[in-house]
């Protein structure tokens, strides 16, 4: 199996979840798929652009900031396949969200054009793309509700639980921007749980 | 015209902003409305409950709140044209928010079922609800980013710009958890505000 059938079968896998995908369905979805690698440190969208593509990661780690006042402010990271949807897409405005690589990655793109073309020649894709957009609005939901809700130490233990990987993958200082929470504090907040759970021990 | 149909006209507005909807899509709409009538303080879902329903607000007020340790922090409002998509449809899992109307409100209901059975029928309709989804996730987006990355002065001004009605039509108390931060905060914000106001006139 060639490495690009692998990366497509993973793509499958994860699509079949969504929707079971019929072998027609596959070999269109392998046609429409335009794989791109970024390096670490490469922007897929700066502030100010008005980007034109969405992206779903299958391979790497990819983050979303805002600078305010000097400072980058993480709000989002993806990891694989998670989708990115910048907001300049459905907005028309400039981007005020960067989107870097935080590790040599690999994307697949699409744009509204080729989405739509796709629509319109297979309308039953717009149940998958129906289904994968409600995915995605329920996670944000629910993420969105417990970043306000919760404090920044359940915060933590709820990253830690749902997403395990990002904990090990990201740099400390943009996890704590992530959680709306110093380096200090994350760094306090760990020591803590680390002693914690040294008695339970 | 009577009230019901002035109602649905308003619907048909809203959704031919998303679609263009022809006669016979409109006549489709009529038939799978049903509307219900909830007074001030009626629970549409509660804590613990596993919803079956999504609303879309026609007229009213609706809240979401989630209870911590006592205290009711509100995580979202919802008025005309606003909506509201419980987590725990998607989840399956038991709700941890309640659902509140905070004015007499009359609301749009609708199922998975009901939507899937739609679908099953009219196909394209398919693209409505990805339309309808993408823009809720749109917002949902760009909401979660400003409150992670502006000030609570920055957050609340925001809100008056985007959404005047609401600052006029729900109460302090919940505005300010909405915001985040405690009701003394916001009228001090608000007082600050105000006597910027009075210099530059």
């Amino acid at each position: 199996m060639s490495a690009d059938s692998q990366l497509l079968n993973e793509l499958f896998d994860f699509l079949d979840q969504v929707m079971p995908l019929s072998e027609e369905d596959r070999s269109i979805v392998a046609s429409l798929s335009i794989f791109r690698e970024v390096k670490k440190g490469g922007f897929l969208l700066r502030e100010g652009e008005r980007g034109k593509e969405s992206y779903f990661v299958v391979r790497g780690c990819v983050r979303s900031y805002v600078e305010v006042e000097g400072e980058e402010k993480t709000t989002d990271f993806f990891l694989e396949m998670d989708t990115i949807n910048p907001t300049t897409i459905v907005s028309g405005k400039a981007s005020l969200e960067n989107i870097v690589a935080l590790e040599d990655s690999l994307v697949l793109i699409s744009t509204p054009e080729t989405e739509e073309a796709a629509y319109q020649l297979w309308p039953r894709f717009e149940r998958l793309g129906r289904l994968l957009t409600e995915r995605m609005l329920l996670k944000n939901r629910i993420n969105f509700s417990e970043f306000k809700v919760l404090s920044p130490e359940k915060r933590y233990l709820q990253l830690v639980e749902k997403r395990p990987e990002l904990v090990q993958r990201v740099p400390q200082k943009m996890l704590a921007s992530y959680l709306g929470i110093t380096p200090q504090s994350l760094s306090r907040l760990r020591s803590r749980l680390a002693s914690k759970n040294k008695l339970k021990a």
